[in-house]
């Protein structure tokens, strides 16, 4: 598997590459942006990987989030991967809406047709890419973990939920804590894997938790001038299954805040810090 | 004077806004970019500029360069002044090069038809801008400070050397030197000044200060790996006219860095140290 560099920056003293490699999952060339701090100069680091929401690309968060400079401290690597497959030959929304479709994968494999040939983004970054990255990059693939924003939060849920032995840490922005039960969620789940709500449920954090699903623990930060709080985002909903569960869950209400990355940009060293402590506490 | 709130996020405690007004130097809406950290919300607090570079807005600078963190850490507002004025009716570069006209008005007050009716970015940011943010924002006249990044970095240390008793700290990110010696400089100044080259002394950094123009001192960092280095920034001519005139220069040559804003957002916090010290101690 090559993989080809499209940029490089130094920042905070480490690299800050975007790359680009042939997806075998989704049948396209896939993007992703890596963050390497000065310590991966000495030897493989820990990875932490970032899912991105509706409408990004890796760039988002690589140029807005301020990650670089928490990485570099805390000696972790970050990975941005890109939100969906892409290219003329990938089948888009109907109405080239933002919320499926280019830039809305959702982290599931799609089963419905048309989508199901492209749309692979939960076996893309549960095992493709992480095979990519240690082929390719001083990453240590035993010390994992993982985040996200918004759609990106439900794939950091759901991925770690569905491989608890992989992540060490798992924490969310704004996540959309249960597709099932909102519009964005419903849209794309029905319009990837069809109308049998059943097959739904590994993509839900709150139903892969009432099915038995466990992590160790989970950080959300959740704006609550967040625009789309009340009707897609629905935290509520994740506090109730985890309450219900036993799994502690730091639930931050955050007075003023809305989806954007400033809102993320102000969170993210706690988020690093959270997961580096629980990356190099084992490590 | 009235200034319209474009947008408004909250970030790291504090507003950032984007905010719209007429201005009567460009005879044009011009847009700028405002933080105030929390500390504003208890009476005036110091303001630092940040001056961007070629094809910039201000857009730029407040989502990439992470400089929130640290204005909300010292309690300082910052300000990101659009780069030209802009609109239908604002001459560009005849071939709408990216190094002349919209985007890169280089901070000078034009002389030259049919520039000289819009680009008068000179007074725009010495004198207007700084009326219409004293009087909407609770900004400290007395305590302001400025920086920049490239064509902004000159912009940066020709207005403070212009002005020594208005800003009491001054520093740049890969400043263009001297743009009476560089190309981008040349086609700038001789676009909106015309051909007497002694009208451009006092839009360059190194002649300012052969002139006899003096500040305090003066941080600069520049990368190494900046594809711009030699041809354009020189920073060596500076080195040269601070030391002939006796003014401490901090010079950073930082190995592997370019001239992007991964660079900017590595060293903005030490730059924003230097003038939270110098605004302060003062104060």
């Amino acid at each position: 598997m090559t993989v080809e560099t499209v940029s490089e920056n130094r920042s905070f003293g480490g690299r800050q590459l975007v790359c680009r490699h042939r997806s075998s999952e989704t049948g396209t060339d896939m993007r992703f942006s890596l963050y390497l701090p000065p310590a991966a100069e000495s030897g493989p680091v820990p990875l932490v990987w970032f899912l991105s929401g509706l409408t990004c690309t890796e760039e988002n968060f690589t140029t807005k989030a301020g990650a670089q400079r928490v990485a570099a401290k805390h000696g972790l690597a970050v990975v941005a991967p890109d939100t969906s497959p892409r290219g003329e030959t990938v089948p888009d929304d109907a109405d080239a809406a933002y919320d499926f479709g280019l830039g809305a994968g959702f982290y599931v494999d799609a089963t419905a047709a048309p989508f199901d040939r492209n749309y692979r983004m939960a076996s893309y970054i549960e095992t493709e890419l992480p095979e990519v990255l240690a082929g390719a990059f001083p990453v240590d693939g035993r010390r994992q973990s993982i985040m996200g924003h918004s759609m990106g939060g439900h794939g950091a849920l759901t991925i770690a939920l569905r491989n608890p032995d992989r992540y060490k840490a798992v924490s969310a922005f704004a996540p959309i804590a249960s597709p099932i039960n909102c519009p964005w969620g419903q849209k794309a789940l029905s319009g990837y894997l069809g109308r049998d709500e059943a097959e739904w449920r590994r993509y839900d954090a709150c139903a892969l938790i009432e099915d038995g699903h466990r992590v160790g623990d989970i950080l959300v930060d959740q704006g609550l001038a967040d625009g789309f709080l009340e009707n897609q985002l629905k935290p509520e909903l994740l506090e109730a299954a985890c309450g219900k569960a036993g799994i502690p869950l730091t639930l931050r209400r955050q007075e003023g805040y809305d989806h954007s990355y400033f809102f993320i940009a102000t969170f993210v060293e706690d988020h690093l810090d959270w997961h580096a402590e629980r990356l190099t506490s084992e490590g």
